[in-house]
């Protein structure tokens, strides 16, 4: 069985995305700050990184089999247009399936009854590699649940000064973590914490 | 001259305090989780710290010719029993200094005409040594009036929910930072970022 893991790009701060949803050009600078170039799961695009941003990455999408992500950044990315740049089969948490998904055929499947059953679904679809589940609202949800085994966190060097929160307002806080591996690169800080239970 | 710092410990959701004061049991646990002795400027007490985080406060207490900080740091922390730990000169902003301060002589000023004038005086003090500002609403304020050269966390490895921000609501920003250095310890990964102007 493999891990549940938060993964998210923030700033110092602690925001996954600035006002109104802006602050990404920031946030996700390191994707495209380096010479290596990585392939994302769309042939239309690759990242471009240094070279430890390009080892973390690889070795992320590598270990992730499933993601869980919120109806709000299925919507807000469009559903990727039908492709995740990493490739895998995608959860999306609603309360209502799209009458107009324009990918019937991609790997989405709409979850309609809740985290706990989207992770259960995503885990086994996922086997032994890892299930990602988003940042923001929904990571609140399945730490406060006890569900989430590590967070990583793409640490950007900008101060947002307002936003969407990694978590936002744990119930269950404090919630510590175990001390972290950290991988230096340029323009973020990749640091890798397993959640204490 | 010396640099302009603000250091903070903060938890990996951005904050300095948790809700009503709490949580300065994780948030300073790297004080007390190492083998190393580190004498604080109050014979009463010291630092117990891992290899390099001795080394990061040994470094961060010798840079450091004056603080700045506000009058509820103040408060909370008593005047500190008018000895700071780092055995500096402390300026401390208030709209009015206290009436009945137990120590006169120690190297305490109050600063009632702003913190602009407050940071003068102590960069005056400091000479080439550098200038520590308090996090929170006063590096807020200080950040804003591009008054800060370097943002240096202790990055603990816990989620407080809640609480007061490592700067708040900034009005300038995004405030890009440089590419850190780090130094990895148990239990905190002490960050120094340079603030881009």
């Amino acid at each position: 069985m493999g891990k549940v893991t938060t993964s998210a790009s923030m700033s110092l701060d602690g925001f996954i995305a600035g006002p109104a949803e802006t602050g990404f050009e920031h946030l996700f600078a390191w994707h495209r700050n380096g010479d290596i170039e990585v392939p994302s799961a769309d042939p239309r695009w690759s990242f471009r990184l240094s070279p430890p941003s390009a080892e973390h990455l690889r070795q992320q999408m590598a270990a992730f089999g499933a993601l869980v992500v919120g109806r709000r950044l299925f919507d807000v990315t469009q559903g990727w247009g039908g492709r995740h740049p990493f490739g895998v089969p995608v959860y999306v948490v609603t309360h209502r399936a799209p009458a107009d998904w324009a990918h019937p055929e991609a790997p989405f499947t709409f979850v309609t009854d809740g985290l706990h059953s989207a992770i259960q679904q995503a885990k086994a679809t996922a086997g032994a590699r890892d299930v990602g589940v988003a940042a923001g609202d929904l990571a609140r949800q399945a730490l406060d649940a006890g569900l989430v085994d590590e967070l990583q966190v793409d640490l950007v060097p900008v101060l947002l000064g307002a936003g969407t929160r990694l978590v936002g307002d744990l119930a269950n806080a404090p919630l510590t973590l175990g001390t972290p591996r950290v991988v230096e690169s340029a323009g973020v800080t990749h640091l890798y914490y397993a959640v204490n239970k």
